[in-house]
């Protein structure tokens, strides 16, 4: 894929924990580098959030702060990148019941990303619906930046093609292409495991690694990681598919290399887990502290990371207010949201 | 009832035609005499209005300016009344999206009233998303204006149910009752029937005297009304029930005492149509045509009608916008609205 230099990405997170390692691999690495040649913007979906978090509001609200501290602390430069919150963009919230309109409760349902969500938390007929809404939330963040790239992973990619039925639904009424369609930028590495070799690393799993770990407390969760369990003696011959240690390094290590020179013995026999470990251990140690310190820095001064949340987020207001002017007047609608707005 | 002085009340209309005589009796007439006592919002419901009108968004704009012109028509005064348009106040559509997480599909999908308007509107299962949530969205429209009064039909008397359990479930969660429950008003005179004596007079089915009807147009429909098929000579003994023309007497006629004569020489027989007709068509002449008159004279300023619009919708967002953010804080969710709103 061609670079589209300059092109508007938008990402983001829900605010239902602190961000780990997974996220640092999936998306976090890459939004430091993209943030030079795009116009990004990192959005903290608190509304999205709330969609199977309405019981704990206030779980969402202290990760608000969190997310956005780790954003900070990986790297991300508030000079380059947008970080801003959802649910103080009002236009997101308009431009979403807007959209609801175009799409049926049929259309919502099949949704594959949906289905399987619904599935995985156990709704069954009781989901709430600001749930089943998503897909129209998302194409109202989509589009209300005009976001061109959006990040996600493959499961996600059902989202990017709703958006996009309504994107050509609304243009094609609108009568000019007044909506860029998105495309999904799937990242180059794929998932990363959990610690326990499960497929995803989750905070409720208890199998993730923080951004915020101490040493001590990588050093006891690369202790903890799946390996082969038919690898018992150091001169065996051990398996390097669904060894999660290797998993890391490959994602981790920065010497590939050395990495293929040591799966090579490990296939072999003689190399024992405790030494790839203390290798894996190290690189992480290496990679999470300079984040760790920045972030505990960071938290020191909550005002600076509001300062930084509220600066980006007047000026994502802006960006996605003209959007929803343009999408109402567009449709031609009556648009009397400022005194300044023609009749 | 006792009467609720200065009580809040919420009502207003959907902008898909001009109103009609039907909207008068059951609701506008009340309007002009309760503004005088009680703190009453207008909303002129255009989001509402595209749940099934997507597809024309032009009809709901120029007919935001019609309804703005019966209310001014009618008597609503805006130095008593507030008159306001639903798509210019954002903190009606993030009240939506914020309690559509507080209420399951099942839950919307049980709401009778919508059960009945997707049977009548033949939509299956291809309602679109918008139409199953807007019992949420009318929830979001009565907490938002903290309207402890409003008018609705009988048929509406489960939105009303539906806000009050939300009401309940947020309150509960903020801690202290910080939405009032909200009770139906129900208007003394039942819904008229269309002069063909269809249960619904109804733009659509071509059995409504609008407000901007003509004297020769009034006399027109008076003229089809549907009143005793059995009553053939004037010597015959009529039928009262069902029978419109006297429907339109109860609801119009300024002497009760004479309409109870004229249905009980109407039963005898010897009371012609043509009489009651007359008599009906003089007094919906006298009714309808100051209302005509001030509408011709205020639609030839439309400024007028859009300046009072403005200035109803600003006032109206200071207090929906209140509401907003109270229910965002009482929550616990993180408010990033304005520069000036605490973090």
């Amino acid at each position: 894929m061609p670079p589209l230099s300059h092109a508007v990405i938008l990402t983001g997170d829900r605010p239902t924990g602190p961000l780990h390692l997974g996220h640092y691999v999936g998306s976090l690495r890459n939004r430091v580098a993209l943030q030079h040649s795009h116009d990004q913007y990192l959005l903290i979906a608190d509304m999205q959030a709330l969609t199977d978090n309405a019981g704990d509001p206030g779980k969402v609200r202290r990760n608000v702060i969190e997310v956005a501290l780790d954003y900070l602390a990986i790297g991300i430069d508030p000079a380059c990148s947008t970080i801003c919150l959802q649910s103080a963009l009002p236009a997101l919230a308009e431009l979403t019941l807007l959209y609801l309109n175009f799409v049926s409760v049929a259309r919502l349902e099949r949704n594959p990303t949906i289905r399987e969500e619904i599935a995985t938390r156990g709704f069954g007929r009781d989901i709430p619906a600001g749930f089943l809404c998503y897909p129209a939330s998302q194409a109202a963040d989509i589009t209300a930046f005009k976001a061109e790239l959006v990040p996600v992973g493959a499961d996600q990619a059902p989202i990017i093609e709703q958006t996009n039925e309504l994107v050509r639904r609304l243009n094609r009424q609108i009568g000019h292409p007044l909506l860029p369609e998105a495309r999904a930028l799937i990242p180059p590495i794929g998932r990363l495991p959990g610690v326990d070799g499960k497929a995803k690393m989750s905070k409720s799993q208890d199998n993730a690694i923080p951004l915020s770990a101490s040493d001590a407390d990588i050093a006891a969760a690369v202790q903890r990681m799946f390996t082969d369990p038919g690898h018992v003696r150091a001169t065996d011959p051990g398996r390097v598919e669904g060894n999660v240690v290797f998993t890391y390094l490959d994602a981790f290590d920065p010497d590939p290399d050395a990495v293929a020179a040591l799966k090579a013995h490990y296939r072999r026999g003689g190399l024992g887990d405790a030494a790839l470990k203390e290798r894996l251990v190290a690189i992480l140690q290496t990679t999470i502290s300079p984040i760790r310190e920045r972030r505990a820095t960071l938290a020191k001064d909550p005002d600076f990371v509001v300062d930084v949340l509220r600066a980006g987020t007047a000026r994502a207001r802006g960006r996605t207010e003209r959007t929803r002017r343009e999408v109402t007047t567009g449709l031609g609608l009556f648009d009397l949201h400022s005194p300044a707005s023609s009749a």
